[in-house]
């Protein structure tokens, strides 16, 4: 086999076998193919896609091209969510202890990562003394216990998908469904997911700005799940506007207690529960999906929600007395409002560039280097569909700085006001299984 | 500027300014842009084409990565001649003594290359006594005073092409009319070419199987030269059996000869006519193309055609007296017949592999070390259409070695006899101009 061949095969739009699509992998992985075969049949994949069948062969060969984590010895069907990013996304914060608190365990990997603000890890540091420095033994003894509890990223998972995606990334390769909706999926099978639920994003702030696009990835990843028997659904959930209110690390961890009490933001307890009673449904915990959101209705109502998440903080040395009182979180030195200039209707919340305001206050890492403020970030206090009078607050943005003009001027700019009477957008576009 | 946006640009369909190109090409060539990049925009463009602009813009750039060199101190207008390539192709050992003789001034850079025989230089190497070896300024002294001279090429033209053309070769990037276009002018306008004759070939034994995709890349090269100010007309010619009668490297200049002489194969000498026309009247030795082919027909007739040679030949330390007496040429040991074993007409000479039978006798070079014998290959006796006996001899076998089982098989079957009558193939399919 020559991967010349296989480029020309994929160029002119036959399908690869699964052997040739693991020739190719495996082959990338050790360096035997180079680079610029690889990204000349990216191209390729861009214009002439992959066939399911292709699409999981090649979710496969990423899989075993590197190590994979074994869970069984966690009780139970390991279902793993996975969103495609967006911003204020504080969904895995509440899932975790939500579903937890009803018996589904929940073995959670996560990184650290960039972005507007941390990842699971950084924004569970907030809570004072909470740490993810446990063995692999604890790990799993901590699910079998509390159903839940968080590690770092060990081992090197999936070392193909990463060469593949820093190529792709400077390429122009990134927008192909069949890589994005591999990649991903790789990424949960070698991090010993038994069944998955994924939240894909749409609109302005996602990644897959079009619902159709969103629709065929989403499709992608459930038929590569059904493919590899990992039972796998999907739901595709609004991102025009940032979910949510709060942006940054100790701020979500704040609203993830508030939505686990059910006093959060509507759109985030409704997504979490959606999220949720399918997580629920493929961990078996319930025979429908109507059940699984009755149990978890019933976990926030009578406590016990909240109750698994003070467990597993304290199960990591974390001081779970935050719950109750807040305060105990990092708190930014400034709380500065940005008043509407004008009354009306919120008509739209650039999600990106309230990202990019959240990062600018220091709740992100712009490079691997850079070092995360847990306790800044932003609250919106209208979202879309909302009236709005002059001089009402828009945002609380939460600094260790006065010098925020950059972030005002940018956040200004991103809400924007309208005089006429505006729908709330759709938050649930459709579910796919 | 950043080449991943302008990958993303030409993959999205849009066409790229001549800055953007020649940031790529120079960026290329300096190493800055990696092959990885160039090999994804090499599949993009196979996607997405090139305009007329880019493409000129393109081979510019790709001029302009290296050497140009100056014939300016010749005089009159310099044409040059390319061919794509096909088997047993004589026509550029015919055609520089033919133009030269009426006065155009042909002065011949050539390479040694791969291929079932060797290139232009290792043929007239079968003169004894002939060399290439001389200065840049008797090049031009002889080319002034003989109308015609060869040397190897020097300088460092056109590194961006030679870069790019082996990324093609090894990443399925090689069909694509724009990038074959730019290659071959680039390399053309880089060694002085004032006006350009294309020779593209069509057929089974051409690189361009297709007569549509032969046009596409004729009309190609023929706006890219009216776009950079060089004339350029194109010539599409069979190739769909071997051109002459003759392959191999003394055996084509026995044939060239013959052929200057008027009593060559009649496609070779029909080809020779109309090329070299398109030449002498882009030199401007002629008003139209009919009084062109005029002059060089009297050539042949009153032998300052075959003077021509002779002097050529002379003046780089050959024995002209070749010319009368061809046994002074390297003789093969061996002449074996391949007979027909059947009466009827010949339907088929596939191309490719007459040319690969050449190169089993030693005709060619199949990697840079390989010598050469140039005594050796083979002459047809029949060409498609031509009725054949059972026992008459279809080829005649030049070698020296009797072990030729291979050879004999290989001609076998690639020279089909067909019980009906058959019709010769067009030897000029189309002019473009």
């Amino acid at each position: 086999m020559r991967m010349v061949d296989l480029i020309e095969k994929k160029r002119d739009g036959y399908a690869l076998t699964k052997e040739e699509i693991q020739f190719i992998i495996q082959g990338y992985t050790t360096g035997e193919i180079p680079d610029y075969q690889m990204s000349a049949f990216a191209m390729a994949v861009f214009f002439r896609g992959m066939t399911e069948e292709e699409t999981a062969a090649l979710t496969m060969a990423m899989v075993h091209s590197g190590d994979t984590i074994d869970l069984s010895e966690i009780e139970g069907i390991k279902v793993d969510k996975h969103s495609t990013g967006g911003v204020g996304d504080t969904t895995t914060l509440v899932l975790g202890p939500l579903v937890a608190s009803v018996g589904v365990p929940v073995a959670k990997m996560s990184g650290r990562g960039l972005g507007h603000t941390g990842g699971t890890i950084d924004k569970l540091e907030s809570v004072p003394g909470f740490h993810v420095e446990i063995s692999n033994e604890e790990f799993i003894e901590l699910v079998n216990k509390n159903k839940l509890a968080v590690v770092g990223q060990s081992g090197n998972l999936t070392p193909a998908d990463k060469k593949l995606y820093a190529l792709r990334d400077v390429t122009a390769t990134v927008n192909s469904i069949p890589l994005i909706a591999s990649s991903i999926m790789s990424k949960k099978i070698a991090a010993g997911a038994d069944a998955i639920v994924l939240d894909v994003k749409t609109g302005a702030g996602a990644f897959m700005k079009e619902l159709d696009d969103a629709k065929a990835l989403a499709k992608a990843m459930v038929e590569i799940g059904k493919r590899v028997g990992r039972k796998t659904m999907a739901i595709i959930s609004d991102m025009s506007q940032p979910l949510g209110y709060a942006v940054g690390n100790a701020l979500e961890v704040k609203e993830a207690i508030d939505t686990l009490r059910g006093e959060g933001p509507a759109d985030l307890q409704e997504l979490c529960l959606v999220l949720g009673s399918h997580m629920v449904y493929l961990a078996e915990k319930a025979s429908s999906l109507e059940e699984a959101r009755h149990l978890l209705e019933n976990a926030i109502k009578d406590g016990s929600a909240l109750e698994t998440f003070k467990r597993f903080l304290t199960a990591q040395g974390g001081d779970a007395s935050v719950v109750d009182d807040p305060s105990k979180l990092p708190q930014a030195k400034y709380q500065i409002e940005l008043e509407a200039k004008e009354d009306g209707y919120v008509s739209k919340i650039v999600a990106d560039e309230v990202g990019t305001a959240a990062m600018l206050l220091g709740a992100g890492r712009a490079t691997k280097e850079s070092t995360i403020d847990l306790a800044v970030g932003l609250v919106l206090r209208k979202k879309v569909g909302d009236a709005v009078k002059k001089g009402e607050s828009l945002v609380t943005i939460y600094s260790n700085t006065e010098q925020i003009d950059e972030v005002k001027q940018l956040l200004t700019e991103s809400i924007k006001i309208s005089s006429n009477r505006v729908t709330p957008p759709t938050l649930i576009y459709d579910k796919i299984s």
